[in-house]
C-alpha cells in the first residue's frame, strides 16, 4: 500500500527533483503515475475530497516545459502535492470540512498555496480532514471517513489525515497540512511519514480557515526527511496580512547535510509518566529508538516534564481551539448551526460560553510553556518525546483524549517540531518519535530528522 | 516646577553623564540635588510613595567610584530614577497600588531593575501609580492621587503617573513606567515630558505585576528625548523567564544621530475623527506641528484610520486587560475582594464574567491591528497622531472614557511608540504628540524624536 515497489512514488520530493533534472521522467508522466494511482486507491482510502486536475495537468505541463529549458522554480518544482481542505485554493470548495462552508468556493489561492504554485508544485487535490480541524480522527459529515493506507477501517489520525494518508498511500509526494495542537505530527506518526510544523509564524496562514489563531500552524508532510527542508522553504516567509508572521528570516533551501551527524548531539528524551498513558509498544519502540542513538554517539539524557500537567496543558489548549474556534466562525454558527456536528457544535458552544477569565488563565498557562521549554533547549539540542501516546486505532472505537498530550507542546511553545516514524509498535503499525528545536531552529529539527533517516531509525 | 533653572536637574540622563564624565559634579551630589528636591516637593505632589533611599545612596556611592577610575558601566551610569510601584525592587513594597498587596515584599528585582542598576542607575523610590495600572489618573485606595506638577488638583494622568510627575518636576533624571494601553505615552503628555513604550518583547516583564499579559510593555520616561535610548537600551534584552520576550536583537547604545533629519521624511499623520472627541487645543497643537514639519522639509499625509472604529478597538483592548488582570489577580481576588476599589474590582469582575468567544473575537480584532499598521508603514517611515485627545484634567472631573483611543494602537500591534511634547494647548498644559514606527524599529522612534526636538517643536 506504501507504493515502495515504485521508484517514482518511492522517490519523494527530491528524488523527484533528481528524476526531473536527468530527465528520467517528465513532471506531466510523473502527474499521470500519482494521478493514476490516485484514481485508483482513493475510493478505497477517502483522502482525497477534491481534485483540482485541469489546473494541476496544467502546472505540470508548465513545469515540464520549464525543466526543458533547465529552469525550474525550486527543488518542488514538478513535485505532486495535495492540499488540506481549510486552505484556500482559488476556485476549489473551502469548507474545512464543515458542511456549513460546503457551498464556498475560495476566490483565491491561501498564502501557503499561492507560494506552492510559484515555487512550481503541482496541486492534484484538496486532502480530507477532521471536520473544523478539530478532532484527530478525520471524519466528518461532509466528507466521511478517511482510511489508514496501512489498515482499511483504521484512523489515519487527524486533523491533516487525508494529507498524511495520501502521501502514505503514494497519491502525492508530499501534502500540506496544518496543526493546532498536533494536527499534522499525529496522522504523520500514524501513517507511518514525515511531518513538520515550523516554528509559529513561519508560514503565513492567510487564507487558512482558522481555528485557533493563537495555536494554528500551516505544516507539511512527506515521504522522506530530507523532503521537509524544500517544501517548508517554498511556504516561508513573512506576510504582513497574517498578524501573526512576524520577524522569522526566510529558510535557506541549501540541504541540511545531516546525514551521519548523530554523534555529540545532546538530545533530552521526555521521560512518559505513567499519567500519559503511552502504549507500552510505543514505548518500546522508543526506547529501542533511544538506545539507537547512544549507540550512534547521542548523548541522550532522560528527564520528565514538571512544568504542569501534560493533559492539563493539552486541555487548556483545546479550551483556546474552542473558544478562539467559536469566534472565528461566529457567523456560520449563528447563521447555520445545522451545518455544523453535534460534536462540532458541543466543543464550540462549550469553549464560547466559558467565563472569559478561564480562557484568559489558559492562555497564560499555555504561554507559560515557552519558558519551561527555553529552560530545556539551555540543557539540550532538542528534545524528543513519542509524537502520539498510541498507534492508529478503528474508526469504530472512540478518539482516546490523549491524542496531542504531546504534540501540543510545540505549538504552545510555538516551536518547530518534526514526526519522524520510529518503527513498528503495535498492531504491525508504526509510531512516531517527535524532535522539537528551539524557537526559530526550524533547519535544526530537520537536519536531526534526516540525520535519524540516515542512519535507518525511522523504517 | 519643571525645574528648568537648576542645570543639574534640566541636564537630564544624557547632561548628567556629561557633568560626571568632566568632574563637575559627582553621582553622590546629583543624588543629594534630587533627593533634596524630592524631600520639598513630593508632599505636594505624591508621585514617590516609597523611598529607597538607603540602597540609592549606596548606589551613588558606588557609581561615583566608578566614575573617579573613569570606568562607568553604561550611559546611565549615577542617573537617579524612580521605577513604578508595580515594578518589583527588591526589600521593597510590591504593590501595584493595589491594597490587596499591601504587604508584599518583593524579594528580588524584576528583570528591568535587575538591568537599570546592572547598567549603574541609582534607585530614589517607588512611584505612584493608577490602581492595579487599570486607569488613567493615579489614584488609589492605597496612596491617594498624585498631583501633576505643572497644575496643583490636577491628574498628571495614568497609570504610570507618578513616574511621568517625579520626571516633570524634576525629582528623578528618568523613570521606569509600565504600558497598557498608553500608561507610559498618557502621562508623558500630561506632564509635558517624553515618553517612550519600545516594541513588544523589548523589555522583560518578569516581575512585573501584570495586567495584561498581551498587551503590557515596560516602558521609561525622560525629560530629553535623546535621554531615552540609553535608558532603553539598559532595560532591554530577552529574557527566556518572560515567554513573550522573544526575537528582537539588542538595542545599540550608539547616538541615533538624529538632529536635523526631518527634511524628506515621510510621515503618515492620522486625522483625526470627529468622534474620537479631540479637543481644539490639542488639535491645534497638532496642526502647528505638522505645519512645521512641512516647513522642515517632511513628507506629511494626513490619512484617516480606516482599520476598525478606534473607540471600540480601545474597548476590546480595555476587556482584554479586565479579563487577563481577573485571571492574573484570581487569587487575591478570591482571598481578599476589599483590597481592591469597587472600581477596580468591578472592571476586574465584569471582564472576568463575560462570555469566552467575547474575549477571542477582542483579541483577534486586536491582532488585526498588525495587519493594518503594516500596510501603513509601506507608505509612512512613523505615523503621528495626537498621543491624547485632552490635556490633563482635574482629579475631582471624572476621568473621559476616550484617553487611550489613540494610545492603544500600538500597544495592539506592539509598535515602538514615543510620546514627546508638542507644545501648550489648553490651559497652559501641553498636549503630546505620538510617534510610532514599525515593530522593531525602535531606534527610529527615538531618532525622529530627538529630530522634533532638536528642531525646536516639543517646547
Amino acid at each position: 500500500m506504501r507504493g515502495a515497489e515504485n521508484p517514482i512514488i518511492a522517490a519523494g520530493i527530491v528524488g523527484l527533483h533528481a528524476l526531473f533534472r536527468r530527465g528520467a521522467i517528465t513532471p506531466v508522466e510523473s502527474f499521470e503515475v500519482f494521478h493514476g494511482r490516485a484514481e485508483r486507491l482513493n475510493p478505497g482510502l477517502n483522502a482525497i475530497v477534491h481534485w483540482t486536475l485541469e489546473e494541476g495537468e496544467r502546472a505540470a505541463a508548465a513545469s515540464a516545459q520549464r525543466w526543458r529549458t533547465g529552469a525550474p522554480l525550486s527543488v518542488i518544482d514538478g513535485a505532486p502535492v495535495v492540499v488540506k481542505a481549510n486552505l484556500a485554493v482559488k476556485d476549489a470548495p473551502w469548507t474545512g470540512a464543515v458542511a456549513a462552508y460546503k457551498d464556498r468556493i475560495a476566490g483565491e489561492d491561501s498564502a501557503a498555496v499561492q507560494r506552492l504554485k510559484a515555487a512550481g508544485a503541482v496541486v492534484l487535490g484538496l486532502a480530507n480532514q477532521h471536520e473544523g480541524a478539530l478532532g484527530a480522527t478525520t471524519t466528518s459529515p461532509l466528507y466521511g471517513p478517511c482510511q489508514n493506507p496501512l489498515k482499511p477501517g483504521f484512523t489515519p489520525g487527524g486533523s491533516s489525515g487525508g494529507s498524511a494518508a495520501a502521501v502514505a498511500a503514494g497519491l502525492a509526494a508530499g501534502a500540506l497540512g496544518t496543526d493546532t495542537l498536533g494536527s499534522v505530527r499525529l496522522p504523520s506518526a500514524y501513517c507511518g511519514i514525515f511531518g513538520f510544523k515550523p516554528s509559529f509564524g513561519r508560514i503565513s496562514r492567510r487564507g487558512m480557515m482558522l481555528l485557533s489563531y493563537s495555536l494554528d500552524h500551516v505544516g507539511v508532510h512527506a515521504r522522506h526527511a530530507r523532503d521537509l527542508l524544500p517544501l517548508t522553504a517554498a511556504l516561508a516567509g513573512r506576510d504582513g496580512s497574517d498578524p501573526f508572521t512576524t520577524g522569522l528570516a526566510r529558510l535557506g533551501v541549501a540541504p541540511t547535510g545531516a546525514a551521519g551527524s548523530l554523534a555529540g548531539l545532546r538530545l533530552g528524551a521526555l521521560k512518559p509518566s505513567p499519567c500519559l498513558g503511552v502504549a507500552p509498544g510505543v514505548e518500546a519502540a522508543y526506547e529501542r529508538l533511544l538506545a539507537h542513538l547512544v549507540a550512534a554517539g547521542a548523548h541522550v539524557a532522560l528527564f520528565a516534564w514538571t512544568a504542569g500537567d501534560l493533559p492539563a496543558l493539552r486541555r487548556k489548549g483545546l479550551l483556546l481551539a474552542e473558544a478562539e474556534g467559536a469566534a472565528l466562525m461566529a457567523e456560520a454558527l449563528a447563521a447555520q448551526p445545522d451545518g455544523f456536528s453535534p460534536d462540532l457544535l458541543g466543543l464550540l458552544s462549550y469553549g464560547a460560553a466559558q467565563p472569559a477569565a478561564k480562557l484568559a488563565a489558559a492562555q497564560w498557562a499555555v504561554a507559560q510553556t515557552r519558558v519551561a521549554a527555553a529552560a530545556l533547549f539551555e540543557r539540550y539540542e532538542a528534545i524528543l518525546s513519542p509524537t502520539a501516546p498510541q498507534v492508529a486505532f478503528p474508526h469504530a472505537q472512540k478518539a482516546p483524549a490523549n491524542q496531542a498530550d504531546l504534540t501540543a507542546i510545540a505549538n504552545f511553545a510555538g516551536l518547530p517540531a518534526v514526526s519522524a516514524p520510529m518503527g513498528l509498535a503495535e498492531d504491525d503499525l508504526p509510531a512516531g518519535v517527535q524532535i522539537m528545536t528551539p524557537f526559530g531552529a526550524d533547519r535544526m529539527a530537520l537536519a536531526i530528522a534526516e540525520a535519524f533517516e540516515a542512519a535507518g531509525l525511522t523504517k
